[in-house]
């Protein structure tokens, strides 16, 4: 039964509908006519933003702006949300128009949609709970690589958690490439170097031995 | 004294800060050096993105996903925030670096931060409070223009209003401009015509004269 099913949807979101036709809305693509979750669609997509912004502006105490905005975009871009409408099984739940194929685009508006259908119900708060269950995995996996945990940003976060000047680098040969870069940090009389195919690599290189040099 | 000016500026928010240093910060441009308000103004710009579509989605039931889109760009657009933040009196307390022109970018991008402070300081609910108080004035200007008010949605609104079968468009002449278009009410055998340089223009006023009609 059709009801079973978005109670099932509900309990992956981590929310129960005080208006499950809510939740049926934020399911009928336009093909199918109106009501459909256009609106929603247009609601969900304002509340991601707002909580994808605030969770990495939390979660990422040392990134600079550009590289948030980066993230964000990365997080609430078609193929991310597709990927999150998979795993809550909004596929299988999308009503759509006899001719129309689900496409990740199709896809990834319904998962807006849904989010948007939660706030409506029940608020941010309820909202941002749902949306960042859904998104973890994707959170997880910035976690792990560039740009947030790369050399650089390593070796300065722990440099700033112990009060220390931060190093520098400096490009030791301009005939590259391959680059050569060293790193320096006056304080404690330590030099590393690196070298890469770019500057940007030969700098991780030099911070990567100087983080090395740094836990020893 | 600045934290009487901050306050003032608080006042006019609607919002008492727990922590006015994230004020202090959301109104210091990065040619200040750190800490400055870039990371604000992201965490701001999504917050506001979420309060203006909760708004509008609320605001205006009829219209679809498209216009909301669109209004939503219009209000969240550099030249609007900066209006705002000359009305707030941003710009009085703008900390900015020596040489630094205080530019409408600038202005914008501080209007955000600021947002994104009472956010920080009190939550999504306060911040939504501040926000739709600033941007009070913006919206009014929406209710009294296009594309919300314009003649042909009014009347589809009177319409849906009265549980009445929506008016018909018809074109009288090809060979335009001027355009010649009739709009029939055929339940109410009500007929009036309008002409314009455009298809559209022509439209909105025999939507007009059927509005005068249905308001005799």
């Amino acid at each position: 039964m059709a009801s079973e099913r978005h109670a099932a949807l509900a309990a992956r979101l981590g929310h129960r509908f005080s208006a499950p036709a809510l939740l049926e809305q934020a399911l009928t693509h336009r093909s199918r006519g109106a009501p459909n979750n256009e609106r929603l669609e247009f609601l969900g997509d304002g509340v991601l933003g707002c909580v994808v912004a605030d969770e990495l502006y939390a979660r990422f105490p040392q990134l600079p702006e550009g590289k948030l905005t980066r993230m964000r975009a990365g997080l609430v871009r078609e193929e991310a949300l597709a990927e999150i409408g998979e795993r809550l099984g909004v596929r299988e739940l999308l009503v759509v128009g006899a001719a129309t194929p689900v496409t990740p685009s199709i896809l990834a508006d319904a998962v807006e949609a849904v989010f948007g259908a939660v706030f409506l119900d029940a608020g941010y708060a309820a909202a941002r709970a749902a949306a960042l269950a859904a998104i973890a995995p994707l959170l997880e996996r910035l976690d792990e690589r560039d740009p947030v945990k790369d050399a650089k940003t390593r070796l300065q976060e722990l440099l700033q958690g112990r009060g220390e000047p931060l190093p520098e680098y400096r490009l030791l040969s301009r005939n590259g490439p391959p680059h050569e870069v060293e790193c320096l940090l006056a304080v404690r009389a330590l030099r590393t170097t690196g070298s890469g195919t770019s500057r940007q690599r030969a700098e991780q290189q030099a911070a990567q031995a100087m983080l090395a040099n740094l836990e020893k």
